[in-house]
């Protein structure tokens, strides 16, 4: 039986950590203080719960509920992961609903004095939002051997600084290796972000597959001048170029069934009222659930930089920041899911997940599956993402069953 | 006779104060650091030449070469100014070239063991260029009492500060009445920065107006959201309202005579890869040479925010920065002003203006003119401005020889 009294406390509480009274939001963006304190509150859990611990080189925390027999502990654990990093301004749940959901599993056994029959690990995987240090979900795509841990290491943020250098400053830097740490399944639940299951009155999303994501920084070299004297046709404006890349990207999306493009940060240089801006750099996110869909985005994108580098006189460079395959998840997992959903009585859908997680990474080494829950008015990134505690329980439930049925127990 | 050597030597020694080496261009934005070494250098300057230094209560720096009898020491001075004050990463000449030649005016008296049959004084007036307390020209406009010294002084910039305080920390908060100074004629001279004198091979500039300018800045409040779950149909993306806005001002720009249009500054929040943005916030700058092609202009972008509110869901504030009319130069002036280029041997044009100017503010006061120079390439703002050395005498000759004629000398 699940203790649903100490998770919702638990997200309470970790959800405190870096927030902003005045915003309601918390900002735990990965490796700086208020996201070490975040880390510091989880491993403590995780001893109350006396787990295994380990950290890895790129910081991702293990916390392993043991079997009893030699033999059933050197069996690969099933995994429970997500993350505790948060955007700027965040809710609560997204990334720690699924990781504390975890701790509850594991809390169940424990309360029930049981042992599991392989390894359970719960994950909490390092920089999954991806805002300071790109790509996102960097811990786990670690763990799939998708990026070299010294590549990682030497990732340089948005802020300039190293990633090695952080992770060590706040005292994260383990010595497992990532890539020896290989999942028999791994389950990641996670509320949805979107507004479907809300706007369609479903309890639990079944997640069959996660769209393929697209990251891009864009910089537009053009030139300064005066904005009183210089005539528009002589104008190399980066700043208007931006910006028509930016109407350019919604129409491409309304052009097509699925795709998503969002140009969410731009910074103008030397940003003055009148200053024709001479560079302006930004973010492109394409995402769409089908790969040649995705391909023909990125194609379009780039064949009207080059019409724009022309019309405008700038001069364009574009840099992948990270690029993602669709995904679709193991069928006996997604069936699996589907079954505890249906067993416990709550209403469910099969669907797309439009946010990339850990998940997504994982499922390259081992067979993985996601359990959504409904996001109040498809909010999140936002500190009015929620999600009522009711919903949040019948999340837990359905993960408490799956993992249950996986290990036949 | 003018000694152009020093005026050429200080145009370069004033140049070189907040000079940064790796771009080439100077930053001596209002009230900083920087910008009081540059007034410093000017005082002393002044000091050379022995004239009578003031300071007024807005930090306006006033040098006058005083006349002989008491009586012709009474009289109110024919003025020559301009600004020292910088944007970021700025050419050595705009404003810098006024008020330097001013000095050289001043000095060519000194030299000749002359002096003038009523003052002569020369203005540098306080954040001419507006990009960090907002309007532009303030310190001429405070002169002309257009703006009270108590709402100037109390304006917060865009890095938060308040002037009046940051005017105390440098010491440039002088005691004169800033509305006490009321010049007899005021004469500008300026580079042009802009195309026209170069393209059409005219060594000077008759300016015979000034456009009008309107300084907006706009706020656009959407819905922070994340960028793989939320459809394109459902978002509230305040930086994809603010691309629209550009795109439409280039539009609106294109389809009317003369209307200028430029958005400099932008800011997204929370500015992250994988956030649609809750906020942006820009400037515009609409410049037309005609006060009713102005107003329809702002016309229309009032119009086009008001729909774009309904389309995208969004709320948009826009508040004026600076709105100044166009301006008409003293045609006594500008006539005495084509006749010394004529009589110097120069090619020359009648123009308007596309850059504000004190002139503009001081016009209200007394009768004014400009007298402009090419600019290489029409660049400015950019640290790539530059006029050639001739070019730059050429100019401070018509200004010495309007001077004489404006005195009877
Ligand atoms: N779940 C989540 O918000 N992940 C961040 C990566 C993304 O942008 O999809
Ligand atoms: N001359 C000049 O650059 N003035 C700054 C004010 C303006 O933007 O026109």
């Amino acid at each position: 039986r699940l203790n649903g009294a100490v998770l919702l406390a638990q997200l309470q509480q970790l959800g405190n950590i870096g927030c902003d009274t005045d915003s309601g939001g918390r900002t735990r963006i990965a490796l700086t203080d208020d996201e070490k304190a975040g880390r510091d509150q989880l491993v403590a859990w995780m001893r109350e719960l006396d787990l295994d611990i380990g950290i890895d080189q790129i910081g991702n925390i293990f916390g392993t509920l043991l079997p009893a027999t030699p033999e059933e502990k050197s069996l690969a654990p099933l995994m429970i992961g997500s993350h505790i990093d948060t955007v700027k301004n965040a809710g609560a749940l997204d990334g720690c609903y699924g990781v504390l959901s975890g701790l509850a599993v594991v809390r169940a056994f424990r309360e029930a004095n049981k042992q599991p029959n392989r390894p359970i690990t719960i994950a909490a995987f390092t920089n999954e939002e991806g805002v300071r240090y790109q790509p996102d979900m960097m811990g786990s795509l670690v763990c799939a051997g998708g990026l070299s841990i010294d590549t990682a290491l030497q990732t340089i943020g948005t802020d300039g600084t190293r990633l090695g250098d952080e992770l060590k400053r706040i005292g994260y830097a383990g010595d497992i290796a990532p890539t020896s740490v290989v999942p028999y399944e791994y389950l990641e639940l996670h509320i949805e972000q979107g507004p479907i299951l809300e706007a369609e009155a479903k309890q639990i999303g079944v997640v069959e597959n996660l769209q393929g994501i697209s990251w891009q920084k864009i910089t537009i070299q053009g030139n300064a001048n005066h904005a009183g004297t210089t005539p528009m046709r002589l104008r190399n404006d980066a700043g208007w170029a931006a910006a028509s890349v930016m109407t350019f990207l919604r129409e491409l999306a309304a052009s097509s069934t699925n795709t998503l493009a969002t140009v969410g940060s731009l910074k103008l240089a030397p940003d003055l009222i009148n200053v024709i801006a001479r560079s302006a750099t930004f973010t492109v996110d394409l995402r769409d659930p089908d790969e040649q869909q995705l391909r023909s985005a990125e194609r379009r994108l780039q064949a009207y930089l080059a019409v724009l580098e022309q019309q405008e006189g700038v001069k364009i460079v574009s840099k992948q920041l990270a690029r993602f395959e669709p995904v679709i998840f193991n069928t006996r997992l997604v069936d699996e899911i589907e079954t505890s959903a249906q067993r416990l009585g709550f209403s469910y859908r099969r669907m797309t997940s439009g946010a990339g997680h850990d998940a997504q990474m994982i499922a390259r080494i081992a067979p993985a599956g996601m359990i959504f829950v409904p996001s109040r008015d498809g909010i999140s990134h936002n500190p009015r993402e929620h999600t009522d505690d009711e919903q949040l329980l019948n999340g837990a439930q359905v993960l408490l069953d799956v993992v249950l049925q996986r290990l036949e127990m």
